[in-house]
């Protein structure tokens, strides 16, 4: 099948899909773990094939270790899948039920959203992952992977293709793997069977999804966030958690890219944290206010607005709380920002007022994520301002739909008066 | 200002607005409702501006209709606006709170979304309506007017501003009037600074509007909606509905435009349904088999996809209630179904599986609107399938974020496993 093809399948089998038992779901998902194991010689084969090809064409030493698949790697995934089949059932959950009259009930039901499209790079273990978490919450799913992970994915794909036939003739097409370069175009222009778009690479990859497609995406292309050191910080307590945000894992999102200092307090606290921070092989990089204080190289406009993803960090020195917020909402990717502050007020404020997917006080930037967050699965973090927010489980796999039970009802005896609604809650 | 600076200053207002507290806000809008009574006579004297301009121009009596003010117009607005502030304040529920660890709380709480744009025709009622319900959900808003309505939308806009300057300082730039039709495309390639539009008019606007931009339009273009009849429905109450859904006001986006009816029921009940739908003046087009059992035009493959708004009505035999589903997906809108049928099953596997915003089972499509739905007001009918859907409320201007309160926590020690995570609800 060609890639619409493949979209129209992914879009029919997607209405059967919706009335799919948990059960069943469950189901699949355990025997795709049963199935793992059993072909584990099988698909670590068929990754070697991806790894020869790697080492032929020279890739990066990054990308060639999110290629391997070892035996300690599957059990991981296997793990995972476990997680997930042990996940409530998302679907189904009424969380309005209104008589609109004592006869002719109203409910508002959670329902899987149809087709989730997912482009991923490289590591064939998101390809397990994101079909998962696309069969617990009843959505079909068109996954392109990358090139790199040929035989990877169609060996994983092949293993749930399998389990759901054992399952049910109604999984039939429900999910769909295409392979090629050209099949992103012509995927991205099918907004006619593709309701959501997620994007899990690099923010190249994202920003080149969202700038390409009427279909709505959820994800976040940069992650620039901020730490604030208040007048009226535990200063301790500031260096500490700048280092966390900043060190802990600098090639992730929700590290921090720039650190905001009260003026109040910054000869005393600059010191402090950039000694830390060099320990750690930080390179600092400062406006004119922090150059007077500690030995940075000279930050540029375009600092502000730049995630490094890396050991690298620019520092600004601001006159007050509202300065800071004012940088953040200015400059920042509304992703996550965190304040340090001992003042209720301040950090009220910053809470408030700050345009952010998560927003903290006194701890790590790097908490903003979906295991850390208690979400029992993370589909993405989205920076996006409708939908889903921030780290995002598996109710951003979900909409709903209203359920209107009736008796005969017409509109006309309510427009005349003859009867009259009631509007009252049974949940 | 040109409407990029109307849309920076949008957003620059949106941030303050989020901290408005829900008293101010209502505040704002029920001196709106004063303000609107005592310059009545100068609103009505604006308005007679714009008419005198439509007689000139000779616009539709529809058109002139929906753009006349009168003092009982005025009341009703009036009325409305006391509604909408009487509304229980959207923002800041706490839906989700979390103990990450003892001083670590995580709360998910609902903030509005940013700056909405809406465009709008016609009816300058529409102006305060939706200018109202952003106030009170904390969102800065772009208006884009009809031109038709200009001296009205231009006074009834006033009144906002003046309002919210007697208020508080921070309402400030967080309502802009854009007038001109060049604005529109200008505002439609503003997503740097729009958050969503809201399109509020004609099939062509709200599709001309999703066909160009980025920004996320909520909304609907068609309401193709369908009534199935099944064979082991009560073919009287079906008479009734199927009348209901398509006569009691045929130009709004929930009336029946096809009539689906099981084989087996045919020829008992077309000639009923038929006889009803003549006298009410409706005009039938009907595949071949119903051409066999009542007078009916020949219908084409284009009437199943065509909204109507009008007396005109498409039949189609069907053969089970899957055939009527599978209709219903392909060629619907995704608006609102309804089946009639006394058979639990069928009800069943109709609510399941049509994937409509609204589906019915024994009761007239013509319930599905925010009013009747008892949402307290009603922002638009969305068939969007991710943030909101059918008849959107208040919640369809709202998103939230995260709020993490710590303690000086950092995510190496949960790493390094000298802390554990508690993730203990505490709502």
């Amino acid at each position: 099948m060609n890639t619409i093809d493949k979209a129209m399948a992914a879009k029919q089998a997607s209405f059967k899909l919706a009335s799919i038992s948990d059960q069943k779901k469950t189901g699949v998902i355990l025997r795709v773990a049963e199935l793992l194991k059993e072909k584990q010689a099988w698909v670590l084969a068929e990754n070697q094939k991806d790894l020869e090809k790697a080492k032929a064409e020279n890739i990066s030493q990054v990308m060639y270790k999110r290629l391997v698949l070892t035996e300690e790697k599957i059990d991981g995934i296997i793990a995972s899948l476990k997680d997930v089949a042990g996940l409530p059932d998302p679907v189904g959950h009424v969380t309005v039920k209104r008589e609109l009259d004592d006869d002719l009930i109203l409910e508002k039901v959670s329902v899987p959203i149809g087709v989730i499209g997912i482009i991923f790079e490289s590591r064939p273990d998101a390809l397990v992952q994101i079909s998962s978490l696309c069969i617990k919450s009843g959505n079909a799913a068109i996954l392109k992977g990358g090139r790199e992970a040929q035989y990877s994915n169609r060996a994983l794909f092949s293993i749930f293709i399998d389990a759901m036939a054992e399952m049910d003739s109604r999984f039939t097409n429900c999910l769909q793997l295409v392979e090629s370069r050209e099949d992103i175009s012509e995927l991205l222009s099918l907004d006619q069977y593709v309701d959501l778009m997620i994007p899990r690479g690099s923010n190249d990859l994202v920003k080149h999804i969202q700038a390409n497609t009427k279909i709505p995406v959820m994800g976040h292309a940069d992650g620039i966030c901020h730490v604030y050191v208040d007048k009226d910080a535990d200063l301790d307590m500031a260096v500490t958690v700048s280092v966390d945000s900043k060190c802990q894992y600098p090639a992730v999102c929700n590290a921090m890219e720039t650190l905001l200092v009260h003026r109040d307090i910054a000869s005393k606290f600059l010191p402090k944290v950039a000694e830390k921070l060099v320990e750690n092989n930080v390179e600092l990089r400062g406006d004119e206010a922090t150059q007077n204080i500690v030995s940075v190289i000279p930050a540029t406009e375009e600092d502000w607005k730049t995630e490094y993803t890396d050991l690298i960090l620019s520092i600004r020195v601001v006159d007050s709380t509202d300065a800071a917020i004012e940088h953040i909402n200015t400059y920042g990717s509304h992703h996550t920002d965190a304040i340090i502050s001992k003042d209720a007020g301040a950090c009220d404020a910053f809470l408030a007022t700050v345009d952010s997917s998560s927003v903290l006080t006194n701890c790590s930037t790097r908490f903003a994520d979906g295991f850390r967050y208690g979400l029992g699965a993370e589909v993405g973090i989205s920076t996006n301002k409708i939908h889903a927010r921030g780290p995002v489980g598996l109710e951003g796999l979900l909409i709903y739909k209203y359920r209107l039970v009736g008796n005969g009802n017409i509109v006309a005896d309510y427009a005349s008066g003859k009867k009259a609604f009631t509007h009252k809650e049974v949940l």
